[in-house]
């Protein structure tokens, strides 16, 4: 015989007083990630969107709304949902500081909603109202004995015109008192006891606005010396910070500025051996002078690093570190903390291995020591330590090599006491892992884009990107070059390759960066044929750069990142949309603004045009979409190219474009209204 | 400032000791219904298909398997699991018997499938392995030293030899000891103790076979008489048996047998008053001789429906009863309970409405009642007495007009005592709802399928039916026909209509009924055009049937039946599959045999091709999936027609099909090796 399943069984005498009177249903809940195991991520002037699939039985109208506060313990706000079809519901609050927020829905059955939808039905069918008006008229009069004042005096008064509008014949005169909008209004703010659903708690993460938009340059502070005959310092990274700004830039990430490791130490283009002078891999951390909270002599001391900080915060630009958690065999802690090591038979360390591939000069940090609290530790301690060197962003190399534990941990504690730190994940790995990084904490993440590269790629990864469930936790930063990656494109496209990549990078996500000079500079020899690394790579060997190149592209980027910050639809992912062309070398796509909290910034749809051939001009029609442009399909109106100052007429969703690679590969277009037009 | 946001920050020497070493991460675990709010749905000898994705930092390699058991609390068992690719992981596990199954994923790093691997990457690249084969000699040392007896000598040799071949030059031999399977088998049998990673315990809530795979036939026992001169009996029922297991039915539906309401009754064709002879709507369930605890007195006793139950049970039958959760007016509870209505100003009962239509003749019971809790006790004393009677299956009418939670609750108590009882929800409404009635514990669910016709419209609806999430607890139960809908497909498509929608309901789904035996007497004429009620409808009136016209469908009824029970193919729907046909008036589609735990029946997939023109005989090329039909590209195969037992030899993918409703619009095919050909 089968047996009893047990504690599911609960006689109704057991169950909460209004436990059987809660009707309404929500399931489907959003901003949510993993059902609420990790916080969604925000932004703070961002509206949270909401929504929520919320039904009951029957056919009783509901009504729903968003509850929802920062974590310390502020009084709960409320916000409405409205239902847009298919028992959806949707809303948005406001999140205007850092920390985590909490909200939950919460539906009822709307009585007086559900009495006077059915009063318009039955009237609608010529029926008698009179009963119907006796009890809305009773409903109304309970609101009045609840409410006070004014409110009260009107409630009773229109309660008593139900009541005598019911006396007359079929009481066909109650309908105009009940569909008055004062009652409906009234009703609201006087609303009866409900037994209400309620919806777990979810919790947002609010993270400073860079979190969401920020545009990175990256350069290796050894490379910034302005005078060819010795490398550069700190000091010299901050005589580049005006031009960073010019740029218009807002975080500059260095790669690691700590002592190197001489031994195994790896020569120019990756060489197995370095000669006397050659500087080695930033990343083979560590060595005599020190190790992770430690600064190169060569390139100056804590102090210099505290005066740059200082320069960059006056110029709005975060200095953004490098979290590299590996070791050179130099490094104090192979030493001080052998445990932390995996060994060979012979006692000595594994170096870093993927094999059969083996990098000797780097060994990796054991994670499945016993001592892994101790370690964990150590690490959290570096990250505090740049913080009070007044850090506020880090890069993390390689964190799919670590336990996703590890960074679920440090994020939580670093941003517990630090909630303005940014943390980006360079983790270029499987999509579970980055996605599973994206959601214990890591505020932004390197992505696929470098290698997207047709009209098709692009289209199908940014709308995964930017949709749910992704977009609730993943927060995507383009990088069209790296010191790691120069993609092909990059190598065979020349010049209208990198403008088009920069384009593409800046403005289908609002958070994106490139590794300089080498970007502006049109860097594009590789180390060999169907290499992706760089031929002279600064990763291994010093480089002087001349930024007053007149090929630079320093003025494009600068306009560029110009219109970023002028136009709030560049800050934001969720209104991308694609739209079709008739020539698969030609990209369309467009961002609408969200308002800020702070309604700053201007308005109106930003339309993209990119010619992805870099060889020959290329022309199509673009079939737009009025409506993702909210565009009426009978009015002319202006596309106007922020890159050019060119202005078009156009009208409809049909509208011819030809760009031609030589000239410049991409319409950056402000959609304006015709009386815009320059006559 | 932003301030702290608390309790997420922990120190490392606050979490337990092998936290930090745990290394996998297990998500996105299925069968899952809302992350474990309401468990997934099984079936007495199903094997229950689990996946998740699993990975973890770095390179290594990892195993996982599912823990399972029942929840009476027999020892967990185990079952691997397999990656498929992409991080993803798949395995099953059986369930052998009724009520709640746990289960779990817990996931490892395989250390010593990870320095195989390594070792097999450092051989291919030519590296000397001595190191490596001393590091495995140790594994396997280690693993030596966890066994026992012949398994601890065995690798105590094995480990030796490993660590002979490391002291010959480069060590290349010891690739063939480290890859043999034997030592595979021996290191998985003892293996190292390491942090596993665990999921969340999911439940799987596991219903007698007949859940997932049953037959149901609707009559209403007073129209059941051979005597035109009489109205059926119960006892007319029992007569009726044989024909309905002939038929091949293992369920038999009765609208409710309750004593019906005389106040407003509804004559003839839903005439707004009855007269004198005419026996109202069993759906006005209650009178003076009773509610639903009783028996209509002209049905017969209560003793007459327990030997219908007894009956019905040799034949294999179930009695499902209709669990009508409302009144009419003379219903006792009216008197005994008037707080479980709601009442008007004039304190009179409101009738059931959904303005403007009126149901006058039925009280909806008010689940807003401050009693709800008694009123609860008394539905599920009603569902527990006709246990008592040898009921086990119920088909609950307009479930979604009652609280959602009242069901979850109701069905919970009732399967916890009694885990054989199935539960079909008649909900036509929307697909929230239907879907959430399934999630609260609904065994089976009516669906759309009456109203979806062209071969699109069932693609789609079938795909999203027969797949996760949807299939993970919703299980379809599919009618052509009920006595509240006659499609304009039937009235119009004639006897080809009848019998191309019976072969979809029955091919389709695992489960599906008709009502008879207006079905297979191809009652076709509504109330008046454009009406889906059936003219003269039982619901309202006696009915006489002569069961021996010739132009029954009676023996294509029996013929689909049989093929059901013999094909585990049609029993399960996970596996359906739809194939392209270069004519849209026909659908082809395919189901393979999971197959069974108890390895009954025939094995082989069934191809299903209806003709869904009524009128004109259609031709087309099938375009076969082969892959989903198991079936190699090169060799010929035999489609043999389970309808007329015709066989015809088909090869490769595309062969050319006709059907002519005149004659047959549906091939039922089993897809047979050549072999099986009768010359």
């Amino acid at each position: 015989m089968p047996e009893p399943t047990g504690p599911r069984a609960r006689p109704a005498a057991d169950l909460p007083k209004t436990f059987g009177r809660a009707r309404p249903v929500i399931t489907g809940v959003r901003p949510t990630v993993d059902d609420g195991h990790y916080p969604a991520k925000g932004a703070v002037g961002e509206r949270v969107a909401v929504e929520a699939d919320i039904f009951a039985d029957g056919h009783d109208e509901l009504s729903a709304h968003v509850r929802f506060r920062h974590e310390a313990g502020v009084p709960w706000e409320t916000a409405p949902l409205e239902p847009v079809g298919n028992d959806h519901w949707q809303g948005e609050f406001p999140v205007l500081r850092t920390g985590l927020h909490h909200f939950c829905i919460r539906a009822t059955v709307d009585r007086f909603g559900t009495w006077l939808k059915d009063l318009q039905a039955r009237a609608g069918a010529g029926q008698d109202l009179s009963v119907e008006l006796v009890v809305g008229g009773a409903l109304v009069g309970q609101a009045a004995a609840r409410a006070k004042g004014v409110d009260r005096r009107r409630l009773a008064e229109l309660a008593d015109r139900l009541h005598r509008t019911a006396e007359v014949t079929g009481g066909a005169a109650g309908l105009d008192v009940a569909s008055d909008p004062e009652l409906r209004e009234l009703m609201v703010r006087h609303p009866d006891f409900r037994p209400s659903a309620r919806s777990k708690v979810y919790r947002v993460d609010v993270e400073r606005a860079r979190a969401r938009f920020s545009s990175w340059y990256e350069l290796f502070p050894r490379s910034a010396s302005t005078d060819p005959s010795r490398p550069g310092t700190l000091d010299d990274v901050r005589a580049r910070l005006p031009y960073v700004a010019r740029l218009g830039f807002d975080v500059l990430y260095l790669p690691p500025v700590h002592p190197i490791g001489t031994t195994v130490r790896k020569g120019p283009n990756g060489a197995a051996e370095a000669g006397p002078g050659d500087p080695g891999s930033p990343w083979a951390v560590g060595a005599a002078t020190g190790g992770h909270t430690d600064v190169h002599p060569d390139l100056g001391t804590v102090a210099d690093f505290d005066r740059l900080v200082e320069a960059a915060s006056a110029e709005g630009i975060d200095i953004a570190l490098d979290l590299a958690f590996q070791c050179s065999p130099d490094h104090p802690w192979v030493t001080d903390h052998p445990d932390w090591f995996r060994k060979l038979p012979d006692g000595t360390i594994r170096t870093a291995e993927n094999p059969p591939k083996r990098y000797e000069d780097i060994y990796p940090l054991d994670f499945e020591t016993s001592d892994w609290r101790r370690l964990w530790d150590a690490l959290r301690d570096v990250v505090e330590f740049w913080i009070g060197h007044g850090v506020r962003a880090f890069r993390v190399d390689n964190p799919h090599a670590k336990p996703l534990r590890f960074w679920e941990w440090l994020i939580a504690n670093v941003r517990s006491e630090h909630p303005e730190v940014i943390m980006l994940a360079e983790a270029f790995t499987r999509p579970r892992i980055m996605e599973h990084l994206a959601k214990v904490g890591f505020t932004q993440s390197y992505t696929y884009f470098t290698w997207r590269t047709t009209a098709r790629e692009l289209e199908e990864y940014l709308t995964e990107l930017t949709r749910s469930p992704t977009a609730d936790y993943f927060r995507p930063n383009f990088w069209p070059n790296t010191p790691d990656i120069l993609h092909a494109s990059l190598q065979n496209g020349g010049r209208p390759a990198f403008i088009a990549r920069f384009v593409l990078a800046a403005t289908l996500a609002a958070s994106y960066g490139i590794y300089g000079p080498a970007f502006e500079l049109v860097e594009h020899e590789p180390r060999h044929p169907g290499s992706e690394e760089y031929l002279d790579s600064e990763k291994y060997q010093v480089r002087h750069w001349d930024l007053d190149r007149p090929d630079s592209l320093a003025d494009l980027v600068a306009r560029v990142n110009a219109i970023r910050r002028e136009f709030p639809a560049l800050q934001q992912n969720r209104t991308l949309r694609f739209h079709h062309v008739d020539n698969d070398q030609l990209l369309a796509y467009s961002k609408t603004s969200d308002a800020g909290t702070d309604g700053s910034g201007r308005t109106g749809p930003i339309l993209m045009v990119v010619n992805l051939d870099p060889e020959v001009a290329q022309a199509g029609t673009v079939h737009l979409d009025l409506d993702a442009l909210r565009l009426d399909p009978s009015e002319a109106f202006v596309v106007h190219d922020l890159l050019t100052d060119a202005r078009h007429e156009w009208s409809g969703a049909d509208n011819f474009v030809r760009l031609d690679p030589k000239i410049l590969p991409a319409h950056v277009f402000h959609v304006e209204p015709l009386a815009s037009r320059v006559p």
